[in-house]
């Protein structure tokens, strides 16, 4: 069950909301989308972005565009919440669990064009005994590792062909997604970590295709791989998703700027504390989500970058330093903190170093065109 | 939006539910509860525990034993969802931000008697004037200060009694929170932080009394300080919380075992790096938090204890060392990891840091009694 306020619907102005909330800024998230459609098809490859960092449909119809897209899930509650809004062709890029496949069947018999990915044996296997069984074809892509971070097969292990032929019918193609590149600091590292990406997944459809196994879709990305490729030859599609809202890190990794960024969390100040130079805010761990992603980047943003509510600028020379549940700590970053600027049941803004991770504590968007007014409010699906 | 897969409500046992799935051992939640009844009895306070960690009506009854309890809010979506369920007591114990105002009269006129907390004058003229433009009298505790550490009027500030008389027939008393307790390592230090924890609150009240103003409720606590208080003389009322569930912060602090551990979080072992000595589950930093309590503790269990799924008990030797979204990543503390422990498709286990991040990403519990099976669905309240 996820409540929220009665009087939040019936907003007119982000002033009229209660805190916190999440606001979503329309113009930026629609610049985001246009550039990242402009930068496939630069680079030639179809785009499928990864709706994990909104969950919201009325999110995708601006990443898409007239003509729709397929997208990449990371959850089973996504794929059925799109599916349920129209969307058909959905990679579920988190290695399959066996005990997810019954509810994945019912999918496919529903009509819904879902993928799975695995890099194992056991999970091809499964997978063949399961759709067998049931009388299906489950396609799936074999996750490739090619950054040495996470999951997936190397592009050079006889693994790879062995999982392969145990798929059988269901081998749709390779996939892989380069976490490394959030490692990246300066221009020809992201270039080499992008190049690992598509090369690898490149490598590794080759060699299926040359064991005579098909491997139609050759899937790469990441939002900073995305960006920063100097070609995709040999790709078929990009996956990325944190583009569409942007975050402190990204902004730290060149993919915008920090006035790119189109979510915030709407809070009040609601404490003064002068003796240890601290403004209280009701955004705490919750509203603003444990994650501390700029930590490792030469700006450390703490738990977020506080605007100026009205016009979503940044506050110069303050932090939210530390978190509780529901209390947000701001203090200066040097010298003595200026409490006149924040006073008692004031708003301000908090950009997230991490969209992902701050979004997921929502279930609907305050949708503002960056004049105060709330537009919209859209949904979001949470859980899996 | 919250979803949750459609089989999960049909499922007996553990192994049938989708992963991740929350689950709540009710045999410990119950030994949890007495602990804690039998506690404050011995103190001779009156209990109101803090709903913030289970957010759970069922899990509240399972604490307040068969009279009923009055309970502690940190969000308006708790106060009206306990409402609803027949909680009449409720104490918001986050400083009010006045444009909550509405929605706390709103509770009030309904029945609730709802009290709210704060420490400025301008907090308290901001209530007072409200009140009195809705002809309402609303209640509110001051917020005092007893470690420095996040938010309220220092016992012996002046600022004390101007906010008294500021807030006028609404003054109920007064409330602190000894954040600071989660410092303490040593039996000595533990009881010196409550005994000022509780020295401060009855300092505080007395100041006020002195003055003239009532102060009949003296709120303490936190889930340490109850636990390691010799005396709580002065005090009327103790709260805490994440007592009901424990974690492994907790265990630290020793306030629980880890065998008191209520909550766990159960996840799909879905894939093996052998070459980097992984093995990847389907429980992410959205599924186990961010949150990384025991960094600053002698044991860092990473992102949680891994525990077999069947017996609960810890699985020795490995710990959840990174999370991205939607992969937890489990690694040997040293030497090599047994991969024939988790094979693919396998179920685990993990306990959490902070019990109360952790529960924040679920709508539900599913109720065991530590035989596997499921016995219950219980719903949470999230947001605001």
């Amino acid at each position: 069950m996820n409540e929220f306020s009665p009087v939040a619907e019936l907003a007119e102005t982000i002033f009229d909301l209660p805190t916190p909330a999440l606001l979503l800024d329309r113009r930026k998230l629609e610049t985001n989308a246009q550039r990242m459609r402009s930068r496939v098809q630069q680079l030639g490859v179809a785009l499928r972005p990864h709706v994990k960092t909104s969950k919201s449909i009325d999110v995708l119809q601006v990443l898409a565009g007239a003509d729709g897209v397929p997208i990449t899930v990371s959850t089973l509650a996504e794929a059925r919440y799109f599916f349920a809004n129209g969307v058909r062709d959905i990679l579920y890029a988190v290695g399959i669990a066996p005990v997810k496949l019954p509810q994945v069947a019912v999918l496919i018999r529903a009509g819904c064009a879902l993928r799975l990915i695995l890099d194992s044996i056991d999970a091809a296997d499964a997978v063949q005994a399961f759709a067998s069984a049931e009388g299906l074809t489950i396609e799936a892509l074999i996750e490739v590792d090619t950054d040495g971070r996470r999951a997936g097969v190397a592009p050079d292990d006889d693994l790879l062909t062995e999982v392969a032929r145990r798929l059988g019918p269901g081998l749709a193609g390779v996939m892989t997604h380069a976490g490394g590149s959030y490692s990246g600091r300066t221009l020809s590292e992201f270039e080499e970590i992008a190049e690992r990406e598509r090369a690898g997944a490149v490598t590794a459809a080759g060699r299926l295709r040359d064991a005579g196994f098909p491997a139609g879709i050759v899937s790469v990305g990441s939002t900073p791989t995305v960006h920063y490729a100097r070609t995709l030859d040999g790709v078929t599609e990009a996956r990325a998703g944190v583009y569409a809202f942007g975050d402190l890190v990204q902004a730290q990794l060149g993919t915008c700027g920090v006035g790119d960024i189109a979510i915030s969390v709407l809070t009040s100040i609601i404490g003064h504390n002068r003796a240890h130079g601290r403004v209280l805010v009701d955004a705490g761990f919750l509203a603003l989500s444990r994650d501390r992603g700029t930590a490792d980047f030469p700006v450390d943003w703490g738990y977020g970058a506080v605007c100026d509510a009205a016009t979503g600028e940044p506050i110069e020379g303050v932090r939210v330093e530390s978190t509780n549940q529901e209390h947000g700590i701001i203090t200066a970053l040097e010298g003595e903190l200026d409490f006149s600027r924040f006073p008692i049941g004031d708003r301000v803004t908090i950009l997230p170093n991490h969209a992902c991770a701050t979004a997921a504590a929502y279930d609907r968007y305050f949708v503002t065109q960056g004049d105060g007014r709330v537009s919209g409010v859209w949904d979001r699906v949470n859980g899996w």
